[in-house]
């Protein structure tokens, strides 16, 4: 009789293109028997490549996400039974992506699991865009913080004096108004240069740059995910377009993948 | 007459672990020309996927690295011969890894080029020891900075009210007791968790977690580049091994290659 030990591979998929997926990644899900994705994920391209049953479990339009509690019990009851479990999640696993939370409830439950580290959509949104977090002489370090809870990005922002540092706000897109309005009542100038980037990596990426002050206004595409980054290093991708590229630039940019 | 176009991909090759490699960037090797990488990356996997003319542009022990203005006229040069050339830089090229400024400096000399993010050991190196950056009642943003030089360290703590951040200091492990005493004097609890990660996803991976004020005598093997971890978020790390893996729960943990 063969022995099988079951086992729960916690895997970044990156921002989108399964290009950003990593080799190891892609290893654990040929070896799946069971995939559970976020709502981001290529679905086409996942089928290519796992033999798996795969179940979204992810928000998706107008549908409940399904509970974080049955994702656990639906990894840990595989696990159990000996399977190879991938829980497929948008970005990296441990940034906002309560890959914490789930690691922790398999290792209460005694599962095997490991942890395979993504591309972060909080550094490579903004990089597909030509906006590098830290830049010499422009930003030295950045701060990575969530937009969909107004108490926990009044905590942050009242902790960082401002205009000091690169900030990225991850799910913050559909409340751009309203945190733009909280940066400033915390001190950050109006014209600090900002930026919207959704979907990038995929064909669907667009982005929108200007001033902190004007993101209200700004009218990206409905239903897309994106992140908000503000500080000088926006400027950085004016400069590049620019120089590389000098019939793109301009405030609102529609690109498709990269490569 | 065939004509050939060159181009630069600046691409990340995260923590160390070829398998972190992403799936792009492992297609911009296998059909470049030239490939340019640095002192981290593992020049092994490298030859097993690429017949490129390899060059390591990095530091290494008792060399000098190239300065930079050399590598900007290497990428350009080569490019304007119309190769395919890879710029391969550990962890994500834009963050504090000078992609921003190679970008410009092929923006400006007209050269094509693309950036594929890769794996940021800023988020992978903190994960692969068991600590979420993020974890839901614990730290809801995390701020990245780099720890050579102290005028950018002291001008962020600066910044940055004690305690209410996760924050990750790359390029800081030489510097851990100087960069502690700097954390206290700028009002960081002395028993505020901390750890150092060095050489994550290798199998020199070596981890060592306690309290702020212990940094400075922390003994990590010499030679290892790694990173260093404060906040709250540290504890993650015990629980969870606490909860899987009761035999290797302590102090100094040394740990191998995952999956």
């Amino acid at each position: 009789m063969r022995v099988t030990t079951g086992r729960v591979s916690l895997v970044g998929a990156g921002p989108g293109d399964p290009d950003l997926w990593t080799v190891g990644g892609v290893r654990r899900l040929q070896e799946a028997d069971l995939v559970l994705y976020d709502a981001l994920v290529d679905v086409g391209a996942l089928r290519c490549v796992t033999k798996a049953q795969c179940f979204c479990v992810g928000k998706r339009a107008r549908q409940d996400s399904v509970p974080q509690a049955t994702i656990h019990r639906l990894m840990i009851r595989a696990a159990k039974q000996g399977k190879q479990v991938v829980r497929l999640k948008g970005g990296d696993p441990f940034v906002f992506g309560r890959g914490g939370e789930e690691a922790l409830a398999l290792a209460i439950a005694g599962v095997p699991f490991e942890v395979v580290p993504g591309v972060t959509t909080a550094v490579a949104a903004a990089e597909l865009a030509g906006i590098p977090v830290t830049h010499r002489g422009v930003a030295s370090a950045f701060l990575v913080l969530a937009g969909h809870t107004s108490d926990a990005v009044d905590h942050t922002l009242r902790s960082v004096r401002p205009n000091t540092v690169s900030m990225v706000i991850l799910m913050g897109v559909s409340s751009r108004g309203d945190l733009a309005s909280r940066l400033m009542a915390h001190g950050w100038s109006a014209d600090t240069p900002a930026a919207i980037v959704c979907a990038a990596s995929t064909p669907d990426a667009w982005t929108w740059t200007g001033a902190l002050a004007q993101l209200g206004a700004a009218a990206p595409p409905v239903g897309l995910a994106g992140v908000l980054v503000v500080g000088d290093v926006v400027r950085v991708r004016e400069v590049l377009f620019e120089a590389s590229r000098p019939e793109q630039a301009g405030n609102e940019v529609s690109y498709g993948r990269k490569g």
